[in-house]
């Protein structure tokens, strides 16, 4: 009941120091949205970890949202209580015909029914003292005149009951360690199940969900998904206070359209990022509406100026998309952070060392790289532990001849090389002497070592099996040099911020 | 017989016009190597698709590299003789002891035998007037002095008898329409085995094949695979003028990491890409080499200038890795080409589309990309045929309640839009309305139109597999927006070169 009464107080004093809203979809300027207050961050448990969840619309069909909910949600360790007036029970439970008839306390309702009818059984809800409400539907804001005053009625709602409310228009939360997932499209769940440090929060269902699902075949550390969808109540705000706190996040990324408290978000990213450091991806949205093509280029690269500058002087680590948001989690969740950046590169292949040098020593504005120089005497150790016609420099090339017991000394020649913060291996696995046990050779050094250890690895069809075994034994991997060499780029880039941060302290 | 013979006339006259060569290995600076003639480019046609093959070396054991390269070739249309005085027959064929034994013509040898018996059976070859032979063995040249002596024995043998040598050190050819293979390590050549119209010459068996693998998962074109290996005779410039006249290839791709007659190569590139594109990526081999730290990367990047200026002046399309490498030729040799550079996103996720818009309208040097302007006319149309909360300016969001109708006339719709260049379809399987037969709606309205369309689509573990079922039907597909947008740019780049080449002529 706490929860509940401060939330209530709350509202009466919550008005008033919010920042402008700089909302600006494709229907035109938005209207400020009306002021609200914050619960506490803490208050959000309930939310992301509820007890008790009223499904309201909850159906035995599995081809409606409300039955595949009901569905995944019995999965969860939560209470249930189907609510929809048309049955007695689902999946053995009792089924309500409104959360009125529910006995005892809900901590979070799931409304699964469309728009039009659901400002009435939010209201009901709010009656129930329910503290936190997901709306899935969309049919809101983000449709035009008439959804927006459906949404604004959602709005009033949430001010006379004190009811949080995380949508309207959002697949709503996935926090795998509890198994609750209130997600109802493919997402690659079964292989994000093993769960990790990351929280994501995502204004766009879609681009959290198919990036995870993607990232998911190669292994991810998810520890809570947030669809923001239209934001009528929470925000992004709210979630990076929460994550901020919530001990089991080690590692915040956010995908938005618009910031609705540009000046606030960005201050608190800038105190949450020397804890945890904090991936964001921020797409523009302005481009579209704009007149003419030539305009067009130059305002955005203005305003990608802008966000560029923003970003880095609030601490957050900059993306440009899905793809290079979860490259980036995935580093910067599994790996230690180098102390410099000199990478040094393995490979049983010369010519994709070659590549890898070159990406490693292109000239980036942000975060040079450079490869290493090993000393003499691991070039001489890796002479004895190699073949003889193995080139013993960095790029360090032990040929297709090499074997896994070869790569695994190599590997930790390198790594006790005082001049080298960044080791990347580039794994095969047609040579000959290679074999599975390379993935354990491998992860074991990567066990041992305090540096950052970074693979590329492909092969054909099996890529992405051979990758998320590397993620299952701790060792983060990719199917692009490219991309081995970007991620490496996050944990000198972080391992900078956090450089400057001590300075300004 | 005249192929033999006119082999060895050219080779009285062959010497003296060929320019400098640029290899630079990391055993420090090669020899200039012993001038060589070239055969008449249509004389390759014996080495890729070759009617008798002798098969040194060969093995009845899975494991033993005679023993696979045999197994492989029984594959091809090819007439093969083993050879080995270890054996009386191998899979049913007779076994010779020696090349020499063989009745009748021999087109090819494959030599699979280790490096330091490589020299005698050569010879052998030679005397029976083989024109061909494909030497796999590494320890040659890339392994020191004691190689090196080895493999100038080889270019020796080369000289007196007129044979013509890939390799040494090279996994060989692969040529899918003829189920010609002599490649011995997994390729994903399953999935190649359609074939198609590019031909990839890579320097580094490594990096073509694993490449080719990777590109596979997802479909590729391989009209021919070469490996050159160590170029101790056959180099890129052979191979370069042969696919230029073969009809079969469409596009040719190069990995090289030295080019041996610069000047040469890069004028028959600027001829032959008249006609048909080329994609080259360059690795350098510089950096591995240098002293300081902080001269690496200002060298680097003086050398990267060199390349990006010779490159573009000579109509070579220049990539950075291997991906890059198949996902440019994925586009060009399916693709249309564009009139211009102005691009239609649609998508049924805003939050992607926003995204792409983003990558569009990015500033970049050799290739800006605009976003299409629609026409009032389309916009109408496109909200006749969606719903009517759909975004019907560009990026065109047809939101997640469209189905796959839906998704089929809005792409007819803006296709036909003069201000249209490029279309970039986003898709995504998990909106409710959309199911698997989008993948023929869209195949067909790029059947229908003379414009380019590229898709991204990501489904988590299903990604692949929808990118290959698109690629069977003649659509191409990436995993991500960035490479789509990439992809399209290379459309783009290509145009414009045929614009400059018609200007230039």
């Amino acid at each position: 009941m706490e929860k509940e009464d401060s939330m209530k107080g709350e509202e009466s004093i919550g008005n008033g120091s919010r920042g402008g809203n700089r909302s600006r979809g494709r229907q035109g300027k938005r209207k400020k949205p009306p002021k609200k207050s914050r619960g506490s961050p803490a208050g959000l448990e309930k939310l992301l970890n509820p007890h008790t969840v009223a499904v309201i619309g909850a159906s035995n069909r599995e081809d409606r949202i409300g039955g595949i909910i009901l569905k995944e949600l019995t999965r969860s360790h939560c209470l249930l209580y189907p609510v929809n007036p048309k049955y007695q029970a689902l999946r053995g439970m009792r089924c309500y015909p409104s959360v009125l008839d529910i006995p005892g306390r809900i901590d979070l309702a799931v409304i699964t029914i469309p728009a039009s009818g659901v400002p009435s059984v939010l209201e009901e809800c709010g009656r129930k003292r329910i503290p936190y409400a997901i709306v899935v539907a969309g049919g809101f804001g983000e449709t035009g005149e008439e959804g927006k005053r459906l949404q604004d009625q959602l709005v009033e709602i949430r001010k006379r009951y004190g009811i949080r409310i995380l949508g309207p228009n959002t697949l709503g939360v996935f926090f795998p360690h509890e198994s609750f997932d209130t997600i109802f499209v493919e997402h690659g769940d079964k292989s994000l199940a093993g769960g990790g440090g990351t929280a994501v929060i995502s204004q766009s269902g879609s681009v959290g969900i198919e990036a995870l699902g993607l990232a998911s075949n190669i292994g991810f550390g998810l520890r809570t998904f947030v669809g923001l969808g239209n934001k009528c109540d929470l925000d992004e705000l709210d979630f990076l206070r929460y994550f901020a706190e919530e001990p089991g996040t080690q590692l915040i990324a956010f995908y938005l359209e618009n910031i609705n408290e540009g000046r606030e978000f960005l201050e608190t990213c800038s105190a949450v990022s020397r804890n945890k450091p904090i991936v964001g991806l921020k797409a523009g949205r302005t481009a579209s509406g704009a007149s003419a093509v030539s305009s067009h280029t130059g305002r955005l690269s203005g305003m990608d100026l802008v966000v560029e500058g923003a970003f880095r002087q609030y601490g957050i680590l900059r993306v440009q998309d899905d793809e290079e948001l979860t490259d980036a989690c995935r580093a910067l969740e599994k790996c230690p952070l180098p102390s410099g950046n000199r990478i040094a590169v393995l490979s049983p292949a010369g010519g994709y060392g070659v590549i890898c040098a070159d990406f490693i020593e292109m000239p980036h504005p942000r975060t040079p790289l450079a490869m290493a120089r090993l000393l003499p005497e691991t070039e001489h150790r890796l002479r004895y532990v190699t073949l003889p016609f193995a080139s013993c420099h960095n790029p360090v090339d032990i040929t297709a001849s090499a074997s896994g017991q070869m790569y695994g000394q190599a590997m930790e020649a390198i790594l006790q090389d005082p001049g080298v913060d960044i080791l990347i291996g580039l794994v095969f696995w047609s040579p000959p002497g290679i074999e599975d046990d390379l993935l354990d050779i491998i992860a074991q050094q990567v066990r041992q070592t305090e540096k950052p250890v970074l693979v590329f690895t492909t092969y054909g069809p099996f890529t992405d099996r051979y990758l998320l075994e590397f993620w299952k034994r701790g060792v983060v991997g990719y199917s692009s040099i490219e991309r081995t060499v970007r991620a490496a780029r996050f944990l000198v880039e972080r391992r900078m911020q956090l450089e400057r941060f001590a300075r300004e302290s």
